[in-house]
């Protein structure tokens, strides 16, 4: 199959930029004397995982138990579950995923859950691999860093079935601030508590041989930590337009990674001389972002959302119409909501499809 | 299994809700001497469409050719496919279609698609059932109404491997707004175009003997006009919080309809006194609207948005604060992009679930 020759609307991964994505983070992490653990919820395909340990990666984070089982049925080891397991069905089901990959990290955040846990691991002879997640000013989940963060670490660490691995804390709020120097400054001070916590840690004897943060957009920034041990970015490998425009080091421009994940579509209607319609909407894009997916290298267009299954597109260069039939890339503005909309991702080089992958952990948020 | 034993995030459908609404419409059309055909882009689910059908549905309407070729080979017929379908490869899938389910009805708007349609449809020996798409003032697909609809009927007419049957024309920008007098204004003014064209097409001795339009929100408005032969409302069966707000003709409630279709989550953190983290994020519920889905007889919290797989419980009764492991349910804002997320919905009965249906049809958008 030709690029030209996919149904669409369909998902494409451009495997020249992907593989420079991968070796980009690769040496990065690598020169910064750390690991990086990639977080697959963006794209939720088992192939990508597999490319990212090649690459040199610890193993892959994912958000849910269900992506987790997904990955482990593929053959992925090294996983690491950011999101508390707490209903009884649930522990239940990661009993059974450790059978088959023991060495998945889980988070706790709260002590029952960590009897919870320990418990059922006990009845069962496992013993469960855990980090303490710390809300590290996401308020999302997470312990208060500090004292009871602290307290919940023994508590892991008393539990004959639990083993104490260190700690999590994903610092949300600073993935997207625009500006390199005021983003670097708000990871500090987010991830301060993460450090001031480890430090209690080792005051008090506990393990911390894992601490897991970061995200695409303080890749170059948390690397700066001693205490912290692995990256837990997701986006780098794909890139999309709200991690395009938040800048870089050098100036305006994110130059980390490259752009690599595209929607392409079909001119469907030009039904006037002043628009055309494409047979992709908000089925086709993610449309948790302020702004429009973002038609690539093809000037005289602009996108807007118009239904489920379509968008129109303003002529803003008359001199280059659409055709009808015309098929047209764009770039999505949130690649993992994006990724969770499609079955499969068309990895192509140039004008051919070189392998399509199952995004086969897609709808797995249970 | 039972309602509270359901893996969460998870899509449920209340039985009793659903086949009131099935029925309410079945009632509402065939009071006004219409039909009805329900949009299927709303479910994606075979066995919704089933049911509609069973109920009194002319078939299904949907909005891509994958839909349909899903529909078709879960046994349903009386297919509309109300977007064009322009690219070669699709015209060629859409035969294949044909000779499947040869009584589906596609929708066309340009005269050089005619002509691609009827000479691929000619080579294979098909005829293909035609309306024409009407641009009754969404600005997205049809041809202009009026002259330009009406050349375009006399093209598809006089191709033998054609066969006209009418018009289409939906009004998507009346579907919500808001208050009944207001919309019912809107709806007039669009759905007049319809009404003159499809004059225009009984004067020239055109076939019309099928005139589709309508949505939910114009339910009980449009089917006033005497040309109009199908309602073609999709989001009626389940209803949704954007449907719920727009008014019913007795006042600020939109009675026709009831809300059927929600997703449960689970607290899975209860990190401060002030907030709780379900395990539903934007990966659980549509996000094209400008408001956050809403809890379910459950007082005392509000949702927001809190990435791709967390919300964030805001506690505005501290009385009732949510406890670890507790099962929230919430309305989505939109139900079709919903419905797009997961690939099964659980089709309840208060605390039983009757069945799980698939979501055949989901991501099929090509």
């Amino acid at each position: 199959m030709t690029r030209d020759g996919i149904p669409t609307p369909a998902l494409l991964l451009d495997l020249d930029r992907f593989e420079r994505n991968l070796a980009r983070m690769a040496s990065h992490v690598r020169t910064a004397g750390k690991h990086v653990r990639p977080h697959a919820k963006t794209h939720r395909c088992p192939e990508i995982a597999r490319r990212q340990i090649a690459a040199g990666a610890l193993g892959v984070a994912c958000a849910k138990l269900g992506e987790a089982e997904v990955m482990a049925g593929a053959g992925i080891r090294g996983l690491l579950i950011t999101t508390e397991i707490v209903a009884p069905p649930s522990i239940r089901r990661l009993l059974r995923l450790l059978a088959e990959a023991p060495d998945t990290l889980v988070v706790v955040d709260d002590a029952r859950n960590v009897a919870d846990l320990g418990r059922a691991a006990g009845a069962e002879g496992h013993v469960v691999n855990v980090l303490v997640d710390v809300d590290v000013g996401g308020r999302r989940t997470g312990a208060q860093p500090g004292a009871p963060a602290l307290a919940l670490g023994r508590l892991v660490a008393a539990h004959p079935s639990l083993r104490l691995r260190g700690l999590q804390g994903y610092a949300g709020q600073c993935a997207h601030v625009v500006g390199w120097k005021a983003r670097r400054d708000a990871s500090h001070v987010a991830m301060a508590a993460l450090m001031q916590t480890r430090r209690l840690f080792e005051s008090a004897g506990l393990p911390a041989e894992i601490v897991a943060g970061g995200s695409t957009g303080t890749y170059d920034i948390d690397v700066e930590l001693d205490g912290l041990t692995e990256l837990q970015a997701g986006s780098y490998c794909v890139m999309d337009l709200d991690y395009r425009r938040i800048g870089g080091r050098e100036g305006e421009a994110f130059t980390g990674f490259e752009m690599a994940l595209t929607v392409v579509a079909t001119v469907v209607s030009v039904p006037t001389a002043d628009r055309a319609i494409v047979d992709a909407g908000l089925k086709a894009f993610s449309t948790d972002k302020p702004f429009p997916p973002e038609p690539v290298e093809r000037p005289g267009i602009s996108y807007g959302f118009a239904g489920d299954e379509h968008g129109r597109l303003a002529i803003t260069d008359p001199s280059r119409p659409p055709r009808l039939g015309e098929r047209i890339e764009f770039f999505p503005s949130h690649c993992d909501p994006t990724f969770n909309l499609y079955d499969r991702v068309c990895a192509v080089r140039g004008p051919e499809v070189e392998a399509v992958w199952d995004i086969a952990a897609r709808g797995r948020s249970d």
